[in-house]
């Protein structure tokens, strides 16, 4: 991939035979050409393209404003845009290289061409890449069955982070019902919170996009590719499916954390009851004896001191088992 | 089932005359020519296959890619896929001796064969699979009709498990009521919520494949088959309507929870109240008998100290009375 | 109805010229050749039937076996299941003799007969039938006339329920407003919360009955009674509705109770702050007058302990009346 | 108005020459051959019209019965009944004089005449009768664009009743934001919870009746009209709208009343433990100059006394100094 | 700016050779004519218009009735309203410098001519206004592209407001978790809570619309126009989904902030009972060293005075120690 940060710009030619040809970006104004050959497919991929490789791509692949706009812009919505002669997708591959998770790509096809546009490392598209070069994936050369394999790949990048979030949940639960109240805990939960709403509002567009191609809304999907497409729709909906039961968990767990801190505010409460009136009880004694009546038989007796303290120290045990009889110490 | 485990695949070939013939791993290779006889039905059920079983399978009975894809796999989704040639079903049925509770299947549809594969014991399914092989079920030879006998078992398996979660809820309402809201209760509605989540997620599904056989997106079902399906699929419905309402109950457990820990905070705060001014009050009698005005008669009373003790203990019990009349004590 | 658990089933028959004759469950073998006949309606209703009776009933009216089933397993979810010949609706009537306080009814429909089943009382429906035998009714011979006016009965038993429903939530609105914050407010929250839930679970369904009704899915209804059946749509929508505002009300009756039991605490707070200041502050003086200094004035008045004693009340009045001041006590 | 009391029925009839003829309750039977002549409009209002003026009508206008007996039961669901010759619409307008704030109309249409019936003041329509008996509407003899007339002040109603639930929560968030915590405003919160409920059980419904008007259900609305009737539809949703951001507001409005507490209960808690510290600490002083120990040095000084007063005075102010530098006090 | 205010009406006027003419208040009765020429396009632009203004426009383009009324009442709901040979469009741009922070304007669309009126600075819609005078902007004489650049600015303008809003949030969430719970972030939190439903009470609506000229109801938008209208709406549906999340993510501020309420009034109350005990413990042994037995050894011991002092401070250090090895001081 270091080579490829040098030159933002790498096309990669299958001929009809199976032969994958790399062309450099010095010789991209060859695309056209090869796309147009039957049986061919030219694959052009863009990492962090400047300005000028954005416009070299519009003008080779003829692409439309908005879509050029929305290179420029980037933080799309996950959509599928339907243009004259081609098709603009746009998705999000979880990456945690990236600051927030998540790397954006934009998918353009067309006939006998694809055009990747990343800004950040996306491994497992890469990793399709390679094989598209190496000639070892499935894929012959038609861009519906490409475009499969990327949303394929980029939906399988969700499966780990759903683990991590069930990790994460796990984790917060088990120190709340451990009783662990403090703000740490709750600075995890608005962090998952927060990631678990960033996810489900990159994936519930997502799943759009794959309905709309199951639906054959567009003529990207042949019928053999179908069951592939309903794949894919299936997992994007048991991610979000997941991601809905993590919410309710979480939901429920800063709940928990509210009702642990009921639980330990009691706890004190009661202990501090116990603590004033033990503490209580021996001083009420000592205030007795220390009263100045001039009759006070105790006063006079020989053992009158150690007696008293013996009956402040009785009175203190007395109440300690009392207050533990009742649990509440 | 113990021979099961020792050869995990077998074959029931049932013949147009309803004698039903066992057919060994080994001859496997066979089931093709019986499946292609007119009135047969064959059902080869698959227990934990190794990889060569299910390439095995795979061979046989023409897999698609992606159906053996989620047998390695497993943890699909409740899902109806169509294939060419071939229907594929997936469920869960409830089975509490697998750790998750629930034990998954895969269902394979075709001409005349049936394939069923699971990894984990399924009593109502392996019971249906029982009454075919004994000739004592309903179902002829229509593959249709196999199916819903299976579903039904499956969805049978999810009314005690409701029953459990019921009493679970009930055990947990009472707990809450008695004033129990201790750090195990707390421990148990999360357990419930995640219960309750998880079944949600398998039956939504479920209910729709159950939807998608009944309007016949699929050609499986035949008209006599409909009410069969129309109440499977009502069942569903019924099971997930119930879960709803499982779930509201909890969260309202839960409200009550944080209102049980206030009214027992509350009383604490009262108790605290009362026990403090109960023990200050003597305590001042004594700190003013302790005083050291040269003029105080009570110190030269010859029954002052009684009378003191006495002013105590009935400071006290006015105390006690005041704040019993006030329902604080 | 003593005679009616005498003899569980029986029949009503209404000739065409509107006279009714009553056979005996001992000639219910004589009940297809009667509605045969044209313009003649038979009503079988069957309370708490035997096994023995089912089956009767079920080769009289050749039921298929799903209803049968169904009568034997109860608790069905309200439905409208259409079978070849027949259809059949499942309904609760509000009983409050019943332990669950909903009386299961199942009704089937064919050609000129009309069959109910039911375990426990059903006021409302046990009028409409007494109408049909009075010939004191409004519908003719019309299997599809005749069902709305059970429906109807069954649904105008859900408003007084309503009515008893609203009536608790306002009690319990007004004990909560008061101050009542104890465990027999919260149990009767969660018991109205139960039975909220129980309703909606079962008027849902049967408002999906009518609806399928009116959009006459089946044809048991014609032109003419759409008005009825819709008004019958219209009512169940209606204590839908109204359930839902129940549902809310008592959400925000129930964190109204947790911010009473807060200011409840408060309140608490307070006066223990005052109480504990209040005695405190003699409780210092008397200590201040128990000091050993040789040299302490008051300690030679002749009046120093009335003074003392004096100062204390005087303290106890000020710091009352301060904490009065701030509202605190 | 007063005279409508008197006599219950009125009919307005505007002839085609724009004139309009207003016939007593005892010309009524006169409304039919009037309403039959093209061009004229006839409109009978009945204002809480006796068993005997709905008969009456009922003859008159050959209502349906079950439109009768809506008459009859009132507290309708807003809804737009088809009949065959004839069309029933329920609304309700805001109305302040009446006990639920709610004044109940039935509207019904034929051809050639309008019958509208409430029973309780209904200033907004009444004053659309004022303008068709003046003749200073926009509406002819077409009876589509009078009901417009009628819905359209009907929903006027509402407006003023947002504004007056918008400043009751606006008044409540002051109150909550200003520390105010007590019972009084829980009243009101669950006051205007009811009323939000309340309203939004008839607007919904209202909506769903409008917007049946405007698919053209029903042959009621011409082309020329729609564009009114959209306008009815969009205010509708408008009012709708606000009454949900007002339930979001009022529930943020009692959460927020929750955390007031707490910190109310906190800011307590602090002054509860400045308190006590405070007293104590002079406490402690006296209590140690009350010891009895043969060599104190202090008690021995000519200004011990003052000494240690001054001590305990310089206790206090360094504690409070601490606690407000703390912010607890 | 300024000079617009001087005269609300400006017309301008493009030619089909792209020059622009401004036409005065006193030309506008020019407009028809000049509209009517093909390949011209006139855009007249009122600010807050008067009585007089209005009348003049509709008799100019001869605005539908119900169109005049929305421009003399204002605060519609934004809404696409079709009549007979015109459009009219109501939508709502962030504007700061405005009371409530949005600025209404309704957009009238006919052959050949546009109107907007606003009445307060609309600074985007004022930029498309200053592009079109200019010629610069890409659209032709087509009202229809001329109508998506007035939408998309106004769309645009939500955008900073989503960050404004973003930036609040996070500011909360640091308050709330650094432990501020006072009375200005809950002002804050019901501030932001206002300002998301008022946005999301706009911009339901908006997207409605953009939907409904998508979906191509109206002839408004031409096959080319409708990626540019897709994108609109893409646009919408992104900011809706932002407030979305903006808004769980409040309810979840205003959770955390109930429980750093409890953490913090837990951290209270151990410090008051630490403080209590440390307290009390000292005041024990004053009390007991001020009791007047006889024989106390202590009292007669040269040094126990300070024993006594040196036993109260050893008493405390070693209290603070063990509350502090607790973790509750």
């Amino acid at each position: 991939m270091s080579d490829q940060h040098a030159s933002p710009l790498v096309a990669l030619v299958r001929h009809g035979d199976g032969s994958v040809e790399e062309l450099g970006a010095d010789r991209l104004d060859e695309i056209d050409q090869r796309a147009a050959v039957a049986g061919t497919l030219v694959w052009v991929s863009a990492l962090s393209p400047s300005e000028g490789d954005i416009e070299i791509l519009r003008r080779e692949f003829d692409l439309h404003a908005l879509a050029v706009e929305d290179l420029h812009k980037r933080q799309q919505r996950p959509k599928l845009d339907a243009y004259e002669a081609q098709h603009m997708v746009v998705a999000y591959e979880v990456a945690e290289a990236v600051g927030s998770g998540l790397s954006e790509i934009h998918i353009f096809l067309g006939a006998g061409w694809l055009l990747t546009v990343s800004w950040a490392p996306t491994p497992l598209v890469d990793a399709v890449r390679r094989r598209f070069a190496d000639g070892t994936d499935r894929a012959g050369t038609d861009t519906g069955e490409l475009l499969y394999a990327l949303l394929d790949a980029v939906v399988d990048s969700y499966f780990p982070e759903l683990d991590r979030l069930s990790d994460r949940i796990d984790a917060l639960e088990d120190r709340v019902l451990e009783g662990d109240a403090d703000r740490g805990s709750l600075r995890e939960v608005l962090a998952v919170k927060r990631r678990l709403l960033e996810l489900r509002r990159i994936l519930a567009p997502m799943r759009d996009v794959a309905n709309q191609l199951l639906r054959r809304d567009v003529d990207l999907v042949g019928p053999a590719a179908l069951p592939y497409y309903q794949d894919l729709y299936d997992h994007l909906v048991r991610v979000l499916d997941q991601l809905d039961v993590y919410r309710d968990l979480l939901a429920t767990v800063l709940d928990a954390r509210l009702t642990v801190a009921s639980n330990s505010l009691n706890a004190i409460m009661k202990r501090l009851t116990a603590f004033t009136v033990i503490l209580m009880v021996p001083t009420l004694i000592a205030g007795i004896y220390g009263m100045n009546f001039d009759r006070m038989p105790e006063l006079n007796w020989p053992l009158g001191y150690p007696f008293a303290l013996a009956l402040m120290a009785l009175a203190v045990v007395a109440a300690v088992a009392w207050f533990r009889s009742r649990n509440w110490f």
